[in-house]
């Protein structure tokens, strides 16, 4: 044999299949489990964002119970208890012991969660730096009683492995979830902590209440503000425009639809059977052929079509903004400023897939003179805490040219500087994630695009405060040389006009007077809390000053 | 039925698993398949990757073609050609069709490729966009016939789907593999293309011949540099300070050892048998017992045993390193500049993976004065084109005080400016990428500080060459003015002294050419590609000032 068959036969004998389990375990930092503070973040965050889903979903107010405790040095058990919908006895291993299992990965509808990997990773982690198992109890009416299961990951096999399974007849809850687990985990209370992420939780979702205990045992609690969920989510179906040739192709396998007409119209948004037949006849294949009998040629006349063809944007029901009322009151109940603005740009698409992105800004006040803007981003509700400099949302307020709003910004590029907070949240049915800890959103140019747009408002409206602001500390100095003239020109005027200089300086006074509060009055409609009725009042020439900025 | 149950039922209808193929379909940026002109370079990688990495491990001098064809709008044929050991028939369909699956995951040695995604990724990639399967010729001898396979990946269970299979008797290479595939894909000759690419690949792989051939026919040589291969890495067992309890314990149950003792001395590095059972002893477990019936409570206390004793640092004959000559002489050939340094630190550890940092640096010449220094990054050898601000290399990058040895940098902190190329390696037998696309190295503390010190130590020498230059220019400068005045001075002199103003002035001049001579010696010493004799010889004081650093 020579020497190069050998080869190959020695490099074939090492290939095996990698399981998706051992995979990250391997990668951990791709999890948001790159060090033990971060590491505690992550499991807090990862189970309060699936009681928020579980919650909204079932249409339940979340009232969520979030605990730690330090058992070790760098060993921390961590408790979070819901009132949501509860899980069913059969779905829990499966939920906390299998990576890339879900309910949200296989359809379109916005919602924390996207991926099917979030929970099991951080069941995953502690069971890679304990060695203990999870604890779940999960109940799902008062009628019933709860079920509790203790089981860990077979990483080898990605699956779960049941150690307990027992019936509650006590818990102490009508319905919810309660998971334990213990991590090596480090609780530090910085700009990064478990406080921070739920704080920032609480704006965003104004309608859950969160009580938080640390490991000293300080109580937090973040009431709830509104007694309302938002509007639900309606799922949707693909869109023309954000499909490729291999979704399509596998869809024509998988569909239900007898004919291709009708799996156009039915498996996809805002085809209507009118547009079907069209983008038949345009693609050059026969309406009536079954979708299984598609050649791949087929397929790509078929799509080009359909991605030709002159349809509506995707319905934007599927997406639950926050709003810019929310926003400013979040931005009010968290920062202390002297000005406040918001804007919620309309939903539009990136890939096929919905988006919308709301922005908000906050000046003065509290907010540290020195140093860069801080900037706090969201993604369907959930805070963004890590990979600043990887995300869309910096990207683009760093090409914003700042100056124009009457804000510093070295080199007319970057983060601007000054007592300056900018918000940016994005909905979207799939947020484009950097990484699987889902900690900064993909550079895609639409999205970048919406978010400038958004922030280029609000740093309109700030603009204009801070001009006001400017025009009337002039005037107001004018004010002050008139006051300190005017008995010297009255004086004058009196030798002039045989008047009074009594009066003549009276008269002077009430025209000063007068003019400055004017003045002034302008300017209060500029002031804090009344951004949006200036923003309306006055009508910038918006588009012309977007357009320079691409 | 109460409503929470029907929520719980509604919603566990959803949950079913995905699979890993399909997950990456939906997160294809998260394999570098962002948009058409990064798909184009990431295909191109992975294929040319791998080739390197099979020829490597066969100890055969790499020829590898590349070639590109522009087939419709956006629609490019790639091929990659190597003359590698070849892939066996019946390994072939698993390696192109299947995520998660190779040799390189599961042990501890430098390779380009780790994750077992790379190229069934790029299959996936191409299938989703443009519906064809890939086609795979591989011969694994002279003496066999080769093999051609047309595949593509069932996504729905991320397993191989063959179309065709044939036996090629012509096919004109003794051994290696050609893969030819379809993808969308723009060429773009830009800082991201993947000329950049490969010319920054030759640069790490002097030792490999690459043809390339641009869509518009133009074809590129970069030739081999040096006629023998890198020493190749050797496969190491873990060490006990990177290992977690999870992974203890798995190990535990996967062992052939008969016991305990024995387990820790074969399965691990540097665990001599005697440290075995001091191991043992402290964590009070008898080193006969058989591994599999050690507990979690007794492996949370041998864990703890194995990482407090004093054992040896893993072996560093696993990694690769490129080492300062080499790095100079790539600098060299692809940059134009006046002054060179590059270092390569000792090897060290995080997590318990062996890694290594080497970096250089190219000042002046035609490197533009303009903007910040470019940063040039590789891992494993392989050119990291994107994701520069997500990358640890950066982060050390900014972190350093580049205004101590000569450079611009705006406020101490940030990338340095001016005509300066800054390239950093790191090879280890994990690398930690932020992302499946391998374009960014996580921030370990570790590794960053590593980074730093190699950076700092090339900075160093920039340094006292730019403080050289300038005492050099500053002493001209004084030269002028003795020559100017000597005359002067002379006559004064001759007059004082009786001498003649002739000889006075003669001996002025000898003075100071004498003295500046010197200097200019002292100069030529810290000159072009001379660096590491000029550090050798000058002891700066580096442990203090690094400390400094930190």
């Amino acid at each position: 044999m020579t020497e190069e068959v050998i080869a190959a036969e020695k490099m074939g004998e090492g290939l095996k299949e990698i399981s998706i389990s051992e995979f990250f375990e391997k990668n951990r930092h791709l999890l948001g489990f790159d060090n033990p503070q971060k590491a505690l973040i992550t499991v807090v965050k990862e189970a309060v964002d699936n009681s928020l889903d579980a919650c909204e979903e079932a249409r339940i107010l979340p009232d969520i119970k979030v605990s730690l405790k330090e058992l070790n040095e760098n060993i921390m058990r961590v408790i979070v208890e819901d009132n949501g919908p509860g899980i069913m006895k059969e779905h829990i291993p499966n939920v906390f012991g299998k990576l890339l299992y879900g309910s949200k990965f296989h359809r379109l509808r916005q919602s924390r969660g996207q991926q099917g990997i979030g929970i099991s990773a951080a069941v995953l982690y502690s069971q890679l730096t304990t060695g203990k198992p999870i604890n779940i109890i999960s109940r799902i009416s008062p009628k019933r009683p709860a079920h509790e299961y203790t089981l860990r990951i077979d990483t080898l096999k990605n699956a779960p492995e049941v150690l307990a399974d027992a019936v509650v007849e006590d818990a102490k809850f009508e319905h919810g979830t309660k998971i334990e687990m213990e991590i090596e985990g480090k609780y530090i209370r910085s700009k990064h902590s478990p406080l921070e992420y739920l704080s920032q939780c609480a704006i965003m979702n104004p309608f859950a209440k969160i009580t938080f205990k640390e490991p000293d045992g300080t109580k937090t609690l973040y009431e709830r503000a509104v007694n309302e969920l938002p509007k639900p989510p309606i799922e949707i179906k693909p869109h023309p425009k954000g499909i490729e040739l291999g979704i399509l192709i596998r869809m024509l396998k998988k569909t239900s639809a007898r004919g291709l007409s009708g799996f156009l119209s039915n498996d996809f948004s805002r085809v209507s059977p009118a547009s079907a037949e069209e983008i038949c006849k345009k693609a050059k294949v026969d309406p009536k052929m079954k979708p299984a009998d598609v050649t791949r040629d087929d397929a790509d006349r078929i799509l080009r079509a359909m991605q030709a063809a002159n349809l509506m944007a995707p319905p934007t029901n599927c997406l639950s903004p926050v709003g810019e009322e929310a926003i400013m009151a979040g931005l009010k109940k968290e920062i202390k400023a002297e000005f406040y603005a918001a804007n919620s740009r309309t939903p539009t698409v990136y890939r096929g897939y919905p988006f919308q992105i709301e922005a908000g800004i906050a000046y003065g006040g509290e907010i540290p003179v020195e140093g860069n803007a801080k900037v706090i981003r969201f993604a369907n509700r959930v805070p963004l805490l890590y990979e600043l400099s990887a995300c869309a949302t910096t990207q683009a307020v760093e090409e914003v040219n700042w100056k124009r709003y009457g804000l510093d910004q070295s080199g007319g590029k970057g983060i601007p500087k000054g007592p300056v907070a900018i918000v940016v949240h994005m909905v979207s049915v799939w947020v484009p994630f950097t990484s699987e800890s889902k900690e900064a959103i993909a550079s895609y140019p639409e999205i970048i695009d919406e978010i400038k747009l958004a922030v280029q408002e609000c740093g309109r409206q700030l603009g204009r405060y801070l001009s006001g602001k400017r025009r009337a500390a002039e005037r107001e100095g004018k004010m002050r040389a008139i006051e300190k003239y005017a008995p010297e020109i009255a004086a004058a005027l009196a030798e002039l006009t045989d008047e009074k200089v009594s009066d003549i300086t009276k008269l002077i006074n009430n025209l000063a007077t007068k003019k400055f509060h004017t003045v002034n009055k302008d300017l209060m409609e500029d002031a804090p809390g009344e951004g949006e009725e200036a923003a309306a009042a006055e009508e910038a020439p918006a588009e012309t000053e977007e357009s320079e900025e691409k």
